[in-house]
């Protein structure tokens, strides 16, 4: 069976098979009529094209979860031009891109994406941790690299349609508690080697296993040599960064999921796991301001000198930090449930606060716990984790 | 004829074509050896499989070279793994990659390059312009970005070896004075949606047309609307950027030629264009230090108020900005030939100059001349051009 063959729309192939074909909203085409405006991304048009491959579903933390690369049977791709705007989306068997070697992509970082989990709920059903934030940041960061931008509500329907088709295989109801990775980016396909806001780009979902962080048995192998240990049972020990390798600067990029603020962290990250750390803290300015840990959040709660509590974390009116759906999530739960006015309550601060602060409490015994928040390092990196160890 | 049929090794394919094939050094495997260190990129080990296409040479400036996407017959690459190292470099018909979703270039940004011109001289030969420094900056760029280094020798020996076979063709003796763009790259292919080193990448080499700044003939099309009116013909606009667009910052890496410094310049650049202007000049700080122009390095010409003449371009030690190789040859070029001690001398300095040194020295009549100098810009932007338009 040819994929063509078996190419139809997604959903217009759940209701029946043989609608009319879309055409011009007024429903004929002028002679000489001006051309139509480029297209907004419309998820409503899906087309669907099954695999024929038999894959079977990796077990957790197996060296191919561990390998980050095991994906679904499904990707959902649209390819966009500055002429004719956006394609009708596809979901199509997952595969490799062909890309010119001119790609803007390839050379200029061209490039925005999002991370969220789908969850397997105790109750059997499947759930997206507030997917509406990663979609309307995808919107900011795709706008900071001069890519085409998706209607945040087209891209939450993508993502659940990819979901509905892939999840109650990869993600059945035997795993409850368990998540796949959901990854939609933006890149710059355009082949030209002018430095320019590029005329092509391709949107893509795919669906993708991490390692679990909660299961004992991930362990380091010759294929994955580097051991998952549970952050909850050993703490997060992280690396100050030095002054030669600063993430993010005021006027730059530090708060958009673009591909700029990843590459140019990896050194810096690879020497702090040489070091036996996990990540890097990253600082900024001379009086060293904590802004994010590895590519997460980070919070403290501490003890003030008048005997109050604080949870404090960065703020995000620089623009330093990506304003982490994690991190929002925090400090809501924080204000809701920790800011009753009794014995217990918990002042939430977002302000910058130093490494000469952090020292100082750590002195001082005022540290009562430290912690990074994101979406790939999991819930549980919300627990309580050392620092400065 | 199969591609495979006609590989062979580049350099033995002139001398004799049934020699033995490369073994260990030592001539003999032992059994239960340890496995053999990575390997380092070696030229000379050059796999070719010729083209069998027969494609047509474009004219200069045709709406073709205007899009900047039209390369020669062949691209040269190499493939690299954390564990074996570099593989055999081929040289091999030009065409589009294969790449995974997962692959860490397409969301980390974990890439470099270099660009540097082939020219057609008029005594007939072909000449790369001091490749030797875009080899040596090529090692600085991967490094930054976690990217496994190549040996600049071997680098340089790869391009000259695209061009022998590429160059004769696409840039013949029939077009003296014209030159094609030579694109080497480096890209993360590992699969992996992990934040970490990449344990896979590719070399890869083009050669690449770009339009030519001083072909009168260059005009906007519907194909190219962006025209290409000779610079020298009607001087360069920049634009001063914004506090919320800062290319890059001391301790980031403004220095080295990484995808992260162009992508999240684009809409800067774009909206200079839309103002009618070619390009940004890069300010940074309060004091709006000068750094670069586009993605060129800057330099003005001015009267000093003691009557002497200075020629003045921002200085490397905070790394802020490229080392860019036109830039190395005008200081050196004006420090051999303007500083003789006579009337005209004019005395080179690299230091930090602001946007507002220039604005006075603009308003007291000292500016003799600015330009921008780099290599896609081309030797004609180091013609006259006057700034603050």
């Amino acid at each position: 069976m040819s994929p063509s063959a078996t190419t139809r729309p997604l959903n217009h192939a759940i209701i029946s098979d043989c609608l009319p074909p879309k055409s011009h909203p007024n429903g004929y085409v002028t002679a000489n009529a001006p051309p139509p405006p480029p297209a907004e991304l419309d998820a409503s048009a899906l087309l669907f094209t099954p695999t024929t491959l038999v894959r079977t579903v990796p077990e957790p933390n197996s060296p191919e979860i561990l390998s980050q690369s095991a994906c679904t049977d499904h990707m959902i791709t649209a390819s966009w031009t500055q002429s004719q705007g956006w394609s009708s989306p596809e979901m199509k068997p997952y595969g490799p891109f062909s890309l010119m070697p001119t790609a803007s992509v390839l050379h200029y970082a061209t490039e925005c994406f999002e991370g969220l989990k789908a969850y397997r709920g105790f109750d059997g059903k499947l759930r997206l941790f507030r997917p509406d934030r990663n979609c309307n940041r995808m919107l900011v960061s795709s706008a900071r690299v001069a890519l085409p931008t998706v209607p945040p509500k087209e891209l939450e329907k993508l993502m659940k349609a990819l979901l509905a088709i892939d999840g109650p295989k990869w993600l059945p109801k035997s795993r409850p508690g368990k998540f796949i990775y959901l990854r939609p980016a933006i890149i710059a396909t355009h082949p030209a080697l002018g430095v320019q806001k590029p005329k092509e780009a391709l949107l893509f979902i795919i669906a993708c296993f991490l390692p679990c962080l909660d299961e004992p048995a991930a362990v380091a192998t010759p294929q994955s040599p580097v051991a998952v240990t549970p952050h909850c049972n050993r703490g997060l020990k992280l690396l100050a960064s030095s002054d030669d390798m600063i993430r993010a600067w005021p006027g730059g990029y530090g708060y958009a999921k673009i591909g700029a603020n990843y590459g140019p962290s990896l050194v810096a990250q690879a020497s702090a796991r040489e070091r036996g750390c996990e990540q890097i803290l990253w600082l900024f300015g001379d009086d060293c301001y904590v802004t994010e840990a590895g590519a997460s959040n980070f919070f403290v709660v501490w003890g003030t000198r008048e005997g109050g509590l604080e949870l404090v974390t960065a703020p995000l009116e620089e623009r330093l930090i990506l304003d982490g759906v994690t991190r929002a999530s925090v400090l809501e739960l924080a204000r809701e449930r920790l800011c009753g006015g009794g014995k217990e309550t918990v002042k939430v601060v977002e302000r910058g606060f130093t490494m000469f602060e952090l020292a100082e409490a750590v002195e001082e015994g005022r540290i009562i716990e430290a912690f990074a928040a994101g979406t790939a390092v999991g819930y549980l990196s919300l627990s309580l984790l050392p620092i400065l160890g």
